[in-house]
């Protein structure tokens, strides 16, 4: 029987997942990283973790996806900021304790790797993922690879620069893709909005307590009728339309999927996307591509790194 | 030795040439296209030519590059606006007539594949093509393989979206790259400018014959110190950095080329174009890329076709 661990490193937990066959997850197991965590101290309590999860099993490899700047040949993550890390061997490391040999990826990239393994036919040969969470990345299959680039850092959707001058991004320059659709920009722009005195269903709960405000009660409203919340996912749609029309051109994809938490909007993102992208005028690679959310979108870090 | 025949078709020309070891060009030839010319007669005039090329040379392949959407896997010429073609079984026609395999493919795919195996060393993997000429087009090699993706439509840079609601591009969409930076728009612009009483070395040329005014007088004012001028190619590559950065962020090339007759303006663009670029938060891919305007462009339709 083949069995695969694979782990998803974030910057609040980090998931392990024992995979076997059928890319079916066995067991599952999770560490905490918040705080201020010293590298050692995390590979510590994934090697504990990691050898509860592989006790009896045969396993010879171990795949991480980890948030952030990855050096996928090396094993080092160049740089995770919601880890705080700069320049750690983290491959190096964690495999001198498991004694196994360790791959490690961006997590968009692996998500898009799980996705693309286990949600298309094998037929596909060109996909891209956009991960709609607190911000926004992207991983990209190419012939059927992850398509990383010169230096690992392809698929950064997120920083697209959709208008020139618009919204502060906190990578520092203005108007990014990750600022019109990211669940925190997203949210804070309500917030403002609200501030501001916006009508809105919305209202009594920022009133109650402003933290309270994230997508999901975002859908939530909009899907309750709610006027404003509508007009937010019209603008989410609209500019993921506008940025996925350009990577339909550039790219020419048979599927492109949407996942993290801002995806769980689904149609509310659908529609006005797929309105948007109907006004391009070369039809043929619009008419192409599917645009599909992924599902068990919980489970695609840790079975995608498994299967790196 | 090892001869080839490669055809660059465009819609005022097609040029032909006879291309040998080291990829030299040994002799060469060419054919009007211009006006309402119908698929046969055009395939009789290569036919003619080709012929006279080939004369005493063993060649198995010929390849062509069309200005147009191609399908490559079917030899087929889907539309070409400037031939005024539509659904042309090219490849399949001309085989007929030479008795030899043709491939077909987008001229700009084409001249990014001679532009790669001609002039940037084997190591480089991914690479991207810009062809500035009266439009805008794009080649994509990524893995050392024309990206061509699930309609053969990938690359279509020209047309990625800059500024909604922006310029009125000949696709139909506003906003497109080619409105900022293609030689059509570019004089349109400088054109309209003047009309409206701007000042400018170039006042005389468009007093005497506003058709005098093109991509090169642009730039020969520019390099005099025309400020008017000087500002047209600062927009030009300030738009083009812009949309490279999008594309270093989501392919993560090696090296960028800049051909076609707009970037004999060189340096009019690259400084403006490298300005914006290094504004750009994510320092790793854009440090990475090097840009550079492509050597006998003029030549690269051939060589590239002939490498097919």
């Amino acid at each position: 029987m083949s069995f695969r661990l694979g782990i998803d490193l974030g910057g609040t937990s980090a998931k392990l997942a024992l995979v076997g066959p059928h890319n079916k997850i066995i067991k599952e197991g999770s560490v905490s990283t918040q705080g201020r965590s010293v590298p050692k101290e995390i590979i510590e309590k994934l090697t504990v973790e990691a050898h509860r999860l592989m006790k009896g099993k045969k396993i010879s490899q171990v795949g991480v996806g980890v948030a952030g700047d990855i050096d996928f040949e090396k094993g080092v993550i160049r740089v995770s900021p919601n880890l705080g890390w700069k320049r750690v061997p983290f491959g190096r490391l964690l495999a001198q304790r498991l004694r196994r040999k360790v791959i490690l990826d961006n997590d968009a990239n692996v998500a898009a790797w799980g996705i693309y393994k286990t949600q298309v036919s094998p037929k596909v040969k060109h996909m891209m993922v956009l991960t709609l969470g607190t911000g926004v990345g992207g991983g990209i299959i190419l012939n059927g690879r992850v398509h990383r680039g010169a230096t690992g850092t392809a698929g950064e959707v997120g920083h697209l620069t959709m208008i020139e001058g618009g919204r502060q991004c906190n990578c520092g320059n203005k108007g990014c893709l990750e600022t019109y659709s990211g669940g925190l920009y997203l949210t804070r722009e309500v917030r403002r909005q609200l501030e501001k005195g916006q009508q809105s269903q919305l209202r009594s709960l920022f009133n109650d307590n402003p933290d309270q405000l994230n997508p999901f009660v975002i859908a939530e409203a909009a899907q309750a009728g709610d006027p404003y919340a509508q007009s937010v996912w019209n603008e989410v749609g609209h500019y993921l339309g506008v940025a996925i029309g350009n990577l339909i051109y550039v790219f020419n994809p048979e599927v492109i999927f949407l996942t993290g938490g801002v995806s769980h909007a689904r149609d509310l993102i659908l529609k006005p996307l797929w309105k948007t992208l109907r006004e391009r005028a070369f039809k043929v690679p619009v008419g192409a591509v599917k645009i599909k959310i992924a599902k068990n979108a919980g489970h695609m870090g840790v079975i995608g790194a498994s299967l790196l």
